[in-house]
Parts: C-alpha cells; structure tokens; sequence
C-alpha cells in the first residue's frame, strides 16, 4: 500500500465548486458524533479522505421512546445525511416526507405533540423497535438499517446500553428528558445539571474501543460538546481510550455563538462560556491535542500560546462554516491535516 | 317506552333510495362480527334501528403483529366503517390513504411485503401497540381507539387473550397464520385444518357475555362462519350464553358462493358445502333460530320444512346484495323484523 507524505503535490480534481479529493494514503479515522453538524462534518470528511476507513462513534443519549417506538436522532440524522436521505434544509429527517401518522395520533389524543416525527422516518423506528424487541442489540440494529444507506463509513452507537440525557431545572427542580427540554422547552433555563442518566453502568458498543484504538487520529466534529459529545465520553473506557490518541476538534461555536442549536445553553448549564477557547479548554489538554476555530475567532492562536487553560493544544483558524460540500471537505482536510501533523 | 307491535303500520320516511327508519322502540342487539361484511352490515343496523343499544363482539382471531405492531383487522375494519374513516371501494383500510411507511420498510428489506399497511393505519397500530405494552387490555385499547371514531355502537373484542387463526396445510402439515394463508396464499387448498390457536384457553372479554345475555336477540351478519364467526364462539362461554338467545344470522353465500372473499375455501376445508342452506346447517337449530338467504335462493325456505339438518330454524328469502346504505338497511331490518318474530 503506497503512503503518500503529507504536503506532497496533490493532484488537482477540478475548477470552482468541485470538492479536492486528495489521496491521503489509506487511513483509519474515528469520530465522536452528534446530529446535524457531525453529519455534515462527516460528509465532508467521507469527500476529503475517500480511500478512508471512518468509524463513527454515535451519540444515543437524545434517544427517547414515543409512541412505544425507540428514536435515535443522532444516529439517524448521521445515517440519512451520508445516506443521502436528509431533510436537507433542517438537517435531520427525512427528504419528501409525509405527516400522516402525526396527524392521526394527534387525531387519537396520543402524545407528546411536541415531538413531530414523519412517515418515512417513523419506518425507522419501527424497523429499529421490532429489532430491538427480538433481543438484537441497538449496534446490530444500527448495521442493519446502514446496510440500506450505504453511508461509506461505519456507525456504531456509543452503548448498547441505555443512556439517557436528563436535564434538572433549576425551577421545581424537575428533571426532563434532553428532548423535551431541548425541543418542547427550546432549552430554556435556568438548569441545575445535565446528567448522562445510565452512562456511569453503561459498556462502550462492540467495536467503540476497538475503533478508537486502531484509528490514526480521532476527531471531534462541531458537535455539541456538552449533550452530544460529552455522554459519549462519559460511557467508561471511552476517555480514556480517546486521550490516548491524537485527537482533533473542530470548534462548535463561532463568534461566540453556536452555530446551529442551542449549545449555548448546554455550556452555561455547565458553566463553560460560549466561546471556542472555553470549548477547548472544558475538553482540556488531556483530552484534544489540536483545536480548528474560525477564521473570526483566529485570536485564539496566539491566545493559546499563553493561556494555561490551553497549553498543550495547538489551534489553527480556518473557514468553519459548512456552507456547501466543497467548503466542509476543505474543513475536514484541515482537520486531517492538524491531526497528522500532531500524529507525527 | 313505546313498544310497537310487529308488522305495524311504519311511517315512510321519504322516496327512493332514503334508508327507512322504523321507531321499533328501544332494544338491546348484540352482533357477533367479522370484518368487512359485518362493518357492512353494522351500518345499515344502525340506520334501521338509530334508537338501538348495538353491542358489537368482535372477532380477534385473525389479528397478527406485523413489525412488531399488533394489527387487528376486524376491529379495525368495524371501527373505521363505522367511524367513517374506511376505503369504501376496498372495504377496509383507510380513505386517503398514503403508503410511505411499507416503501421504506421494503426500502429496509423487512417483511413480510405480502401485508401492506397504509400510513394512517399504522398510526392505529402503534397506538395500540404502545397501550397493549403498557398493560392497557385490548377491550380498554378498543374502546379508547373507538372514542375517536364515534361508531355509534359499543365494540368488544371477543377476548382480551391472544387468538389466533392457524392453518394446517395439507401439503407438508406444515402451518401457517391465517392472514399468511388468506393474504399470501389466496387461501389455495387443500387445507387439513383451521384452528383457533388459543381459543380454548381464552376468556371473553369484560362485558361480553353480558351483553349476549342482556340482549334481545343476536344476530350474526354475513360474516365469514369458519374464520370470523367461528372463533368467537369458540371462546368458552360465549357459545352457550348465544344459544341461549333468540339469535338470526345473515348467509353470506348467495347462489353458492361466497358475496366477497374466499369463504367457500373455509367452508371446504372444514367439510361443509357452500350454499347457504349447508352453513345454516352447520350453525345448526341448537344455535340460530333464524337464517336469511338471499331471494335467488328461496329454495332453501321450503326445503327448509323437510329438511333434518335445518329443523327448527326458520328460513327467510330478502334481498342480500348490500349495494348502497339503503338496501343494506332493509337487509337489518330483515333481520330485525324476523328476530323479534322468533322471540315473541
């Protein structure tokens, strides 16, 4: 197998708009995952390192049981975004999607109204539930329902065991499921904590260790660092597994502002600013050798030669909107860039 | 209350085509029903008698969990005729319905593709699933389903058990659900046995042999006797409790076929000839007291004098082709009118 060097002439694919596919030798890369941004990441990433092996360690703590079905809109959002199924313009569902079913349980009084799901999507979940019910395990049921999308990487969910993500209010000191307070409260506060429920007895999925260890670099796409990317390293071994390796994120906020969701409001629960420093430094030097912030946030480079809370941590400012499929695959080839250079 | 006498004269309600409805005072009906038939006949009972307690026991044995969801035709098939939510051409099934969700289960390679579910279906299905894991009977399932369809009549699985129509095929003794041999294989014989699997150890469910016992009379609508009607009686205790009541059912063979469906197959399988005269028979006088046959089988009401097999009960020849509401209605009435004649 021919390695090529990093830096070397790379051949140019095309003009304007094409993506630069690049042959970077072959590679292992594995990903810790959310929804909408990991799966956006992940296409530019699928587009910049072609010839790669992609594992995808998948977030199933927003999982939630409606109507007796199991949803998993993390691994979901990432299987239809590769798969070429997404929504495109929300990002998660389906493409061409119909509302029958939401119309007839509302029809029945069934709730919770305030979680929509589609006709099609709603497929996936019943598949996914009957597997469940038949004693399969959610990473063989995840395998099966891939093998239908062809998404050019391999999904696996952090935990067969169930982890949920339950949100204490401040308020009553109530505790909500993360969908309900992320999509019926709009992830309103005060919030006394975000807790993991279940992650402290859960086992890493066959193959998450694995992954992680025979991968060259790991890297964080600009998903939530707090609901998406933090239960999954909250399953024990995971961090560990993960710190042992050379690992690079990409920040998911801009500005000083996410740039999608409401991760703002999951970083002040914790007590972590929206910043793309603080981001880095709540994951820490132990945890991430390379860092990619935005261009406007390019402050942060010299920042971090200074600040103690980022020793450690090599940051780099590139273009972080994933605008188009040529501008997130020039992203991800920045990220695999940084983490090679790291690897070295 | 007013108490009509029979045959009294009966106000006409309007010209042709408008069903006419007879103040018959209040009674008790109670109808042993399978699906499409019996949804059929169910409507034009309560446009014959609006003033009616109508009690509906409905056939399960031909339900089947599909996806992991429990389907449950006849119920269904009452319940939307009645609530106005069914396919009219097909008979059961949903009006505009849509089919994204077996696109995508085909799409998932998951069967069985033979039993096509509509969308707006499905939604009964998982409602029902989620109560019936929650411990929810299906008798209360039904009722809360048929809360939005205000049917207009009180539908009562036969028993809250699970029972379940299987055949035994000749070829191979090899058996198979109901549905499978009816939907899959288009009920092709030969068939060795059809048998209520289940049925012996079940019990009627809350409020069924009550409302056999608290009726006027019974009727049977021309309902499948050997898959629909059968299992019902099947279940211990309701066989007896109807034997006990002046009780009229509705051939569902006309000219010796069956009006719609594969009902000679059963009547074949379980050795009995498919004419209108052999079923009555086959439910025999210790059961019915009254049996109408359709017009082009008035044969059968002389025959029925000598006859050993149908000594006892009294046969009647009305139009049976249920064509539009309003013939259907005169055909309840029928079976209205010759009830009460028997019960006096």
């Amino acid at each position: 197998m021919a390695v090529f060097a990093i830096g070397a002439a790379r051949p140019d694919t095309g003009g304007p708009g094409v993506a630069p596919r690049v042959d970077t030798g072959f590679m292992r890369i594995t990903v810790l995952a959310g929804g909408v941004g990991a799966a956006r990441f992940l296409r530019g990433l699928r587009a910049a390192a072609p010839d790669t092996q992609i594992t995808v360690i998948g977030n199933t703590a927003d999982d939630i049981t409606l109507f007796g079905l199991r949803v998993c809109p993390d691994l979901d959002t990432v299987m239809y975004t590769l798969g070429g199924g997404i929504n495109e313009e929300q990002g998660w569902g389906r493409a061409a999607e119909t509302f029958s079913i939401s119309g007839e349980l509302a029809a029945y009084g069934t709730g919770p109204s305030w979680f929509t799901l589609g006709d099609r999507d709603f497929a996936t979940h019943i598949v996914r539930s009957e597997m469940l019910a038949a004693g399969t395990p959610l990473s063989e049921v995840t395998r099966a329902l891939c093998a239908r999308w062809r998404t050019g990487v391999e999904l696996i969910p952090m935990s067969d065991d169930r982890v949920e993500t339950h949100v204490k209010l401040a308020s009553g000191h109530e505790s909500v499921h993360f969908q309900e307070w992320w999509v019926r409260l709009h992830a309103a506060g005060p919030v006394e904590a975000i807790i993991p429920v279940g992650a402290e007895q859960a086992a890493p999925a066959p193959g998450v260790i694995e992954a992680i260890a025979a991968a060259d670099f790991v890297l964080f796409p600009p998903s939530n660092p707090v609901v998406s990317i933090g239960p999954i390293l909250a399953v024990p071994g995971i961090r560990a597994a993960v710190a042992a390796k050379t690992v690079v994120g990409v920040s998911p906020i801009i500005g000083g502002a996410p740039v999608r969701g409401m991760a703002d409001a999951c970083l002040t629960a914790i007590g972590v600013e929206t910043t793309a420093a603080a981001v880095a430094a709540h994951y820490g030097a132990d945890l991430i050798n390379g860092w990619l912030v935005d261009e406007q946030d390019k402050a942060i480079v010299d920042q971090a030669i200074d600040d103690p809370t980022l020793v450690g941590i090599t940051v780099r400012a590139v273009p972080l909107f994933m605008r188009d499929l040529p501008a997130t695959t020039a992203m991800a080839q920045a990220a695999i860039d940084l983490a090679q250079e790291l690897a070295r």
